[in-house]
Order: structure tokens, then C-alpha cells, then sequence
């Protein structure tokens, strides 16, 4: 469904909208969907040796597709955030009510804490089998500096990663501009994780959604995973996947109306010939 | 592909509605196609040293692909279930009638077993060369815990599985909420497949599906595999991926109303400009 | 575009349709475009050591990309068979002309020479390196059985993989049935050989596709590789992946015609709510 | 996503066709969001031992992401050349104003240029982990031609890889041709890149695109890489992916014209029924 198939309609109309009740539990869903799926494959990897169950290509696909049917999910009901950085952005740039963020965010988090649970308790028999101490799989739930890489640069990362995300979202779903149709854009806006799993995800784990990050965490912590809330070295980390997302979903945000939306033409102008 | 001769006689012997006959031949061939895909992949991986005819990650893509395909084929004549675990969820929440439920499970795992003959017939040489006993290939055909995996978790495996399928399935074919339109559904359901392999299938080998593993199952025992019907202790097993789908496909539907269903707004109820 | 929407308008105008010479070239450019995927990607994976330029997963997924962009090219011009296996089962299956037969299956071909030219060429450095004899990387042109599969095996093996392949192919595109709509058949299309390739590329090499093995393999031959017509152990080859697809393609739309299609119907009856 | 306030003001502000600027920003922001997505992965790829944050298969999928995703954000305004071989290939054929060329190439260019600098600060601390003396990590930039592949194999490589970029985009994209529609045609743009990049990738690593290729490699000699611009062996190689996508560019779309183009019905001729 285009927005040019609807503004009109739109604008006359304006009943039968969703309560925030039916917002929130479709965003709780929908993050759950998108946790399920990415939690999920990072325990099937991390808990079978030699690439027998997967490989990093698929975290990438399992993430990305995570995405797409939690978009699904969601879409209709919420507008399908799934992730508080794209929930700030929206509220910043697009007029989403700020009365509604906080409600959002925690329906996103409560949603990737159950989903979180659910991963932990399924793959418990796995991840004794690898990891009895649980020092060496918190990998699956939250994100961490790859080796070698410093804060500062993890934090630059997760700003350049959330960015990337927020500003190709908003290309993606702006009214006048050309999105994919027929309601593939949910699929689309997966393929963009798909693309930052493999292009940006060895600084800092692409975690690009504080909910995704810090649930899933607060799992593990629950669940005996001791240092969670730390890089390998002790550092507090946990801040950083919230602050660094929300920070560059603004900036992508920012970078999105500065070079594209204040120059997309009306919906009636002809586009030329020859043109995608 | 051209076919052009064919509009007028359409025209005049196509029924209104398909008979009970013809939907059940297009179970049958819908779930035949899907293990065509699937069972070969894996004929094709297992019976192939080193890689050099796939990995993990073709196995989770064709078995999506079989599911999209299958989808296509018996979708506009019957519904495209291919799973009998769908079908009672549909039976117990969406009115689908219950004296047909029975009918179409019979027709799909006819459809499966046919698949996996096929495969088994034309894998032969292959399967014989690696595994002349028949003790090392049983997963071309049916599931199993894997290591270290008790029955319990590889039962609650199956039944998150099975719920994560039917949930999204929901999701994306409900008349009010939006699914992808221009007839891309089945595209985007066997992506959940592709999904669930890759995140869900390292505890039971992802059967969420009664017909896929039970008459592939039965094909391998009737061919030689002498314990087709236990696990490699000893312990029954086949009735597990029957079992506990069918379970996960009732929790996975009775979310689906209780999440989303009730919230989603009226089919002309506006949506805001340039959500999802 | 789908069938749906376009044969009200068809059944009335008949004007302005392409001539036959348009008809081969889109038939010779679609065939070619095939084949430099698809060549194009067995040249690039086997010339290269260690997988450090793609995967037998990237083999799979370059070839079907072929098709879907073969098809895309050629798709309103000649209808896009690109493959003589599936131009004669429309010949015997849905009226398509038989005079026209023969011409198609000769500009398939032709378009199939030229693009092996181009990657034998184009490709003749990284031949050279591993393959200074030309005695190894025949599989770059053309295919052959498995190591420890029969004759009598990759024949049925052709059979199937192109029953497969004509079966869903003409689900996807007949008129009443449920195939994507916004031109999105030719992405599926691609999407089958995908599967194809990953479930059933071991025993034979899939070519399911006369034009594809024998132009290629006529092009080794001439450039120097001098067992191309015969397997490693010196049996002729060449007339099977010719020989049994045709096979494969009648038994495939005969499949077609028996489970699907009689039972698909009228194009304006209802569809249950809750199917796909 | 959520961008209520949005529809009134946009009524009245968009103007009816976009002005240069916007074009030149949007061509920026296309291209920039390519190299994002395509250096990034090869920074990722070529910073991580033992193929544990992707592989060759990430490489070639996530340049076809890049493309995909910079042709959405830009397609709108400006038709998403970003690729300075496209913008030429679309004056020479289809009217694109030639007084515009130099500015698309210096606004694709630019944004090559800005996406390549993030790439380059963001991997720092891997690239220094991995190359400290910077001569092991140019191809995150640029490309070169692959062990034992002569200069004039690589021209050739090159002049073949952008004709079949062009062709099929021209294909894709003809108005009376039978392209995606519901705007998938981007999407389908980006599969041919993956495709390329799979099958066209090592001979000269498929640059196929001079801002691509150029605005990388300067930013890698500014960063300190000193052998940027010539090849292993000391040859002067930076010109090569310049000139030979251009010609490959026109030499692809005057294909189009000769073997497509001429022969594609009119918009209102009848499709025979069936036809994909």
C-alpha cells in the first residue's frame, strides 16, 4: 500500500484508529517477532561448532528476516518501529507524539525481553554443552566490541550503523518518495539489516536498536550470565548500544531531510523517461 | 511462457468453487513440491564431502524455496496448508471446517511421502556411496534432537517453532492487517521458513510441519533405514514432530488473536501517511 | 502484470504483435544473459582457490538470478522461454505454435555460444592458471553425472529437476492460478532454479535446459577441451542433459495438467477468508 | 513508521520538478549509501580472520544491498543513475542531458568519496590490527585485477560486466518493456549486482562503476594506502575502472537498442495470455 494510493483518503478520514493499547501490544509483538529471530540464530551458531548449523551469512539473513516479519507483524496497527532509536527519530522528524515514546520503548523492550527468554530457556541445553560457565556465549544476546576495537570507535560505529538504517527507513516510507510498493517495503526495510549485519556488524555487533540490545542483556544477567553488563575487559558497556543508536538515528534522521526529503518533487510531477 | 490458446476454454469449464477433489490434489502436490526441495537439499549436502554441493545455508534457503513454491502451486485451489499443523490452526481459529481437516492431512502426507520416494529413488547411488548401512543419512528424510538436546527442550523447540510459524503465517495472509499484497505472501512465508531454519533449527531439526517429517520418515524405514522411528538411543521420536506442532500451532494462533487480531483497525480505517 | 487484469483487454485487441525476428532475438538475448550468470559463476568459483570468490551456495543463487533476469529481458517480447525443454511442453501443453518451435530452440542456442564465448575469453587467464591442459574445468560449460552416479540415475535426475521445473513454472504463470503479480513470475522463476540448484545439482549438475548444456559445451569443445562430449570415463554424455529434460519438461506440464490445473477456479470466485 | 504531521505541508512546499540540486544531493546520497554498504563489507570481510563476520557470498550480497538501497533513496529525484557509466550509457541512448553528465559524476564521485572516508575512520582499528603497514587491505577501496589476469583480460572483464549492468537495467527500466512493477524495479537493479559480483567478480573484482572505483581509491591514497593507483606490480591501473565501464556502458545499452529494444510491442499491444 502506497501513500499515494492513500493521502487522500487519509486526510479526509480519521476513525477507527488503534488504541495505545493495541499500539503497544503490536509493537511487544512485533520486537518479540524481530528477537526470535535474532537472538535465535546467533545461539544456533554459536552453540554448534564448525558452521554445521550456519554461518555468519545466515546471522546476517535470520536478523534481517527478523526484521521484515516483525515489520509484518506490527505494520498496521503500530507503524512498526521495533527498535526506540527509529521511535525517537520519527518523534523528532515526523511529529510521532512524544506522549507515546516512552509507551513504545518499553513495549519494544518488554517484547525483546520475553523473546530473550524464550531463546535462553530453548537453547539452555545447547548452551550447557558449549559454555557450562556462561563466559563465552553472551554473544547471543547482546552486543560487544570486536577485538581490537576501541570504545570511542564501537561508539562511532553504532552512530554510523543506526544512521545508515534511520535515513534509507525514511527514504523507504516517505509519502512522495519511491518506496517499494504493495507493501514490500517491510521486506525492504529487512533487507537494509541484512546489508548493515554484513557490511557493519564487526566494530560492534550492529545492535542499531537500544531494545535489541539491552533486553535481551538483562536476560543473560538474570540468567547467570555474570558479566554482562561489561566488555571482556570490565569496561561498562551496556550504556553504549543505547546512547550510540539513538544519536545516530537522530543524525540519519537530520541527514535524511537535509539531502532528500526537502527536494523530492510533488506526487503528480512526471518523472523522465529512461528513469528508475 | 506463452499459453495462448487457453482463455476461452477456461472460460467456460472452470468452477466456481474447487471441488473437495481438487483441493486435496493440490495439497498433495503443494506439500510435494515443498519436500522436493527439502528433503533433496539435504540429499544433496549430506551425500557431498566438504561443502562442494552446499552448507547449512542452502538447506535453510531450499527448504523456504519449497515452501514458497508448494504455496504458489496449491495456493489459489485450496489455501496452500501443506502443513498439517496449519491446518488445525486454521480449523480452531479462522472457521476452517473440521470434516476437511482430516482429508487434507491424508493428502499432504501422501504428497510428502511421494516427495521423499522421489528423493529416495534418485539419491540412491549418492546416499549408497556415503552411507551403505543406512545409519548415517537418516536426517535426509526426518528429524532428530540434535546433541546434547534432551526430548523435553527438543519438544518445546518444536512447539516455539511451529508458534513463530503460524503466528507470522497469520500476520501476513489476515485480510485487515497488511501482509505484502500483489500476491507475494507466499514469497514472503517461505522466508519465514528460510528464518526458522536458520534460528530454530539446531534443537530438532526445524520439522514444525507433522506431514513433512512423518511421511518422509516412513519412506526412509520402508527403504532400508531400520531406526527411521527412534533416536540414536533408542527412544521413539517420530511422534514428537507430530505432536508438538500441532501444539505450537494452536499457541502460535491463539497469540496471533490475542496480540494482533483484536487491534487491528478496521480494513478503512486510514493509516497515518508514511508508516509501513 | 497478472493474467487477471490483462485478459479482458487481450481477448478483445490483436494488433501490433512482435514479429518472429523479434521474437528469436529476445529469445537469444534472454538465453545469453542466462548464460553469463550462470557459466559466469562456475568459471569464477572454479577458478579460484579456497572459495575465496564464492561457494557452491553462489553458484545456486548466480544461475537463478540468470533466469530471473533472462526472463526479465526477453519476458515481453517472445514470452521468455529461454530453454527449449520448456518451449516445447507449451508447444504440447498450452497451444504454443510448433513452427516456431524449432527457430526458438535454435536462437536459445545461439544465444548460449555467444555468452560461453564471452566467458570462455573473457575467463581464459584464470583458466590458464588452474587448468593449463583443459582436462579440469570442463563443469565451468557444461555438466556431467556425480562421482558414483550412474547414467541411468542422472537421466531420472534430469527428468525430475525439469519436471520440477516446468511444473511450477506453469503454476506460476497460468492465468486463473495464484503466481505473483506486479511482474514479479520472473523473480520467482529465478527463485525455482535457485532450489533447483541447491536440491537438485548433485547428481547431474542440473542442467535442466538443452540450450544451456549443448551450446556451452559445442563452444569447450571448439576452444580446445577435447573430452567435452564425454563423461570422465569416456562415455558420450552429450545427448543427456538434452534428451532428458524434453522428457522431464512433458511429464512435468502433463503432472501439471492433472493435479493443478483442471481443478483451479474461475477467475471471480471467491476465496475463503483466512487462505494465503 | 509514523510521520503524521507531514501530509499538509507537503502539499504545498514540493515543487514540481526537482531542481538540479536536488538531483546533484540525491545522486550524492545514492551513491554514498552504495559505498557504504559495498566498502563496508569488504572492510568487514577482509578485517576478520577465518571467515567469521561474512564471506565472498556477503561481499557480492551486500554491494547488490548498496545498490538496491541507493537507488530507493535517490530514485525519486534524480533516476538513481549513481554510477557515472549509467548517467553516460543514459545520454547516449535515452536523452539524459548532456549538460548534466558532469555534474551527476561529480556529485556520484563526491559521495563515493564521503561514504569511503566513513568507511575508512569507522575500520580503523580493524584495518591497523590487520595491515599496520597499509599494503595488504587496498581492495576495501578499490579494485585490481586477480592473480595471473592480464590488463587486457581485466578491460575486457570490465567492458563486459558494466554492458551487462547496462543492458539489463535498460531492460528493467524501459517504459514498454516488462520490468517489476509496485516500484521492485530497484530491487531487481541490485540482484543484477549481486549477480555480477558472483559471477564477474574475479577478474578485476567488478568495479563497473568509475565514481565507485576512483572515489575509494583516493580516499585510501589521502589515508595513507601509498600504492593505490597502480597494481601489485607497480603498473598504473586507477584509469582502467573508469574507461572500461564506460565503454562496456555504451557498448551494453547499444545492445539493448540492436536486440531489444526495436522489437518490444507497443504499450497497448496484447500479451498472449500466460506469458510472464
Amino acid at each position: 500500500m502506497t501513500s499515494s494510493e492513500k493521502t487522500g483518503a487519509d486526510a479526509v478520514q480519521a476513525a477507527k484508529t488503534p488504541s495505545l493499547l493495541g499500539e503497544l501490544s503490536a509493537e511487544f509483538a512485533g520486537t518479540m517477532i524481530l528477537i526470535l529471530f535474532g537472538c535465535g540464530v546467533v545461539a544456533q551458531v554459536n552453540t554448534t561448532a564448525d558452521g554445521s548449523a550456519g554461518s555468519y551469512d545466515s546471522i546476517a539473513w535470520s536478523w534481517g528476516i527478523g526484521v521484515m516479519l516483525g515489520v509484518y507483524v506490527a505494520g498496521r496497527i503500530s507503524g512498526a518501529h521495533i527498535n526506540p532509536a527509529v521511535t525517537i527519530a520519527f518523534a523528532v522528524y515526523d511529529g510521532f507524539p512524544w506522549r507515546k515514546v516512552a509507551p513504545f520503548v518499553v513495549a519494544q523492550t518488554l517484547g525483546a525481553i520475553v523473546a530473550a527468554l524464550i531463546v535462553r530457556v530453548t537453547y539452555a541445553d545447547l548452551i550447557r554443552a558449549v559454555d557450562p560457565d556462561l563466559t563465552e556465549t553472551q554473544g547471543i544476546f547482546s552486543t560487544f566490541p570486536g577485538d581490537g576495537v576501541s570504545i570511542s570507535t564501537a561508539f562511532l560505529d553504532q552512530v554510523v550503523g543506526t544512521a545508515i538504517l534511520v535515513f534509507v527507513i525514511m527514504a523507504l516510507v516517505h509519502p512522495r518518495n519511491k518506496g517499494p510498493m504493495a507493501n514490500m517495503a517491510p521486506f525492504m526495510i529487512g533487507i537494509i539489516v541484512v546489508g548493515i549485519g554484513m557490511a557493519w556488524g564487526s566494530n560492534a555487533g550492529y545492535a542499531i536498536n537500544p531494545a535489541r540490545d539491552f533486553g535481551p542483556r538483562l536476560v543473560s544477567w538474570i540468567t547467570g550470565y555474570e558479566s554482562a553488563w561489561v566488555t571482556g575487559t570490565g569496561t561498562p558497556y551496556w550504556w553504549l548500544p543505547i546512547v550510540a543508536p539513538i544519536i545516530g538515528a537522530v543524525v540519519g534522521g537530520g541527514l535524511f531531510k537535509l539531502l532528500i526529503d526537502r527536494f523530492i518533487p510533488a506526487e503528480d510531477a512526471p518523472q523522465e523517461v529512461g528513469r528508475v
